[in-house]
């Protein structure tokens, strides 16, 4: 398109709460970057950038920028399954809009920017689809690059000391809201994500055991194990508390089929 | 048990080959260690070891002691499901037992021991199954921490800059030999670890993209992507090539299934 030298952009795992589980990998990436491109809203960006700011600051000792922008809004109305996706891939269209323009009018041509994505970029974060999207539309060259997180899901199990699987089993990571349209009979365990439902409350009566977590790696963290059917109700209201003095909750949890749990391999 | 006090046991994810994807949090636990535990068996062990031992000398400053044990023997015929998950059950039992006794004879009560796990512990490894095991005989003493790694299934995703899902889809996660029993049915992208059939060859003319990878993050690596009919013959000869050379190999790949391949989110 061009003879500019090209823009470089990082995405980068940042795990998923403790600033302890930032890789050597992702410390020499931030080095590399020159701007710092933070997408966020409302009470759970503050807590979430302020993560951000202080690992930068803790590991940077060069001069850098951070550009923040607001998130488009999102229709979280939508619950039908097709109606859902759609109302995701409208609000990603948004959001690439308003990447397309930060790379463009914040970085320049040789620059290195980066993204530091929560968790690890490959599991339910938009920020690589965004990046494709904006690549597809020809409007500006990049070439970009990433660095894996520890994920919540890998956080999860560190703290609880138990594996994500059984002995020769499958594991299975879904959104909370597709766990109301089927259980998968295989017996696999269940990482359930994204559930702002509390779905788990459905599935008792089935031997399942839980290992739940909401903040985990924060200062905030809770936790709590046991079998589903005694303590589904304790998760609930511990829940709606920390959901009511945080103004945002953030929490993941493992379902252990059969009679292996607990355990697991 | 006794008024001695307690060991300590530190089980740490590695990552799966990139010796940048140790985290910052892995790195100290390493040195609060005074013991490091290997198991390994053969050709596979020698690379795995030499990469553990390359870790501990770059990062650890103070004295450590490395205690390496041969793995016991696994029976590896037996493919039928039951007969596979307890051959495995009973090769972990003859692990514990050998585990058990580095523990009492090589960690003194009061001293703190380490596992360094590959990848992520909580992913098909049997280092915490182990340990409660061990835990279970009230033979010896001892508290136990997990510290996450950056997984196989983490680098892949990363080195193939692509999500492991699509939007509000789940992700399965699956030994090799469990998807000749049956493929699911819900749109799910497919991780596959654990496969020494090649079962990707059997899967093709259903539309799937696979996006492959052997000894991701080391200087071996080997990435291959596109559509799987396309495809898949290309990595069965570059596997079995790489195989041949190496004496080992080591692969994992993800399967997307309908028409939103490539992409991802
Ligand atoms: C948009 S997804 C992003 C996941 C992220 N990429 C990762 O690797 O963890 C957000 C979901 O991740 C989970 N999550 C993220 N951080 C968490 C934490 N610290 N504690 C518990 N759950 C967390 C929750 O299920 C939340 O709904
Ligand atoms: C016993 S499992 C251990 C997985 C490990 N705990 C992890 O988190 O990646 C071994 C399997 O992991 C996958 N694997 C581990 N390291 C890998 C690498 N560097 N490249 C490709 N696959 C790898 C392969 O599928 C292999 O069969």
């Amino acid at each position: 398109m061009s003879d500019a030298p090209p823009r470089h952009i990082l995405v980068i795992g940042m795990g998923a709460g403790d600033p302890d589980h930032l890789t050597l990998a992702a410390i020499k990436a931030m080095r590399r970057a020159q701007v710092f491109f933070v997408l966020g809203k409302g009470r759970e960006k503050e807590s979430l950038t302020r993560l951000r700011r202080d690992i930068l600051a803790e590991h940077l000792t060069g001069p850098y920028r951070v550009v923040e922008a607001e998130d488009p809004w999102r229709d979280r109305t939508q619950d039908d399954r097709g109606r859902y996706t759609s109302a995701v891939h409208d609000w990603r269209h948004r959001r690439a809009d308003i990447c397309e323009r930060l790379i463009i009018e914040e970085l320049a041509p040789g620059e290195c920017g980066a993204f530091l994505v929560w968790g690890d970029p490959s599991l339910y974060d938009s920020t690589l689809a965004i990046l494709e999207d904006i690549g597809d539309r020809g409007t500006v060259e990049f070439g970009h690059e990433v660095i894996p997180g520890i994920s919540s899901v890998s956080a999860l199990a560190a703290r609880h000391r138990t594996s994500l699987n059984q002995v020769g089993r499958p594991i299975h990571i879904t959104p909370g809201r597709r766990l109301a349209e089927g259980f998968p009979d295989d017996e696999g365990d269940i990482v359930v994500m994204l559930d702002g439902h509390e779905s788990f409350t459905h599935l008792t009566g089935r031997g399942l055991w839980i290992y739940w977590g909401a903040y985990i790696g924060t200062p905030d963290e809770l936790l709590v194990s046991g079998p589903l059917d005694e303590v589904a109700d304790r998760i609930s209201r511990i829940r709606a508390e920390a959901r009511e003095r945080h103004g945002w909750i953030m929490d993941t949890y493992l379902l252990r089929q059969g009679p292996g749990a607990p355990g697991g391999a």
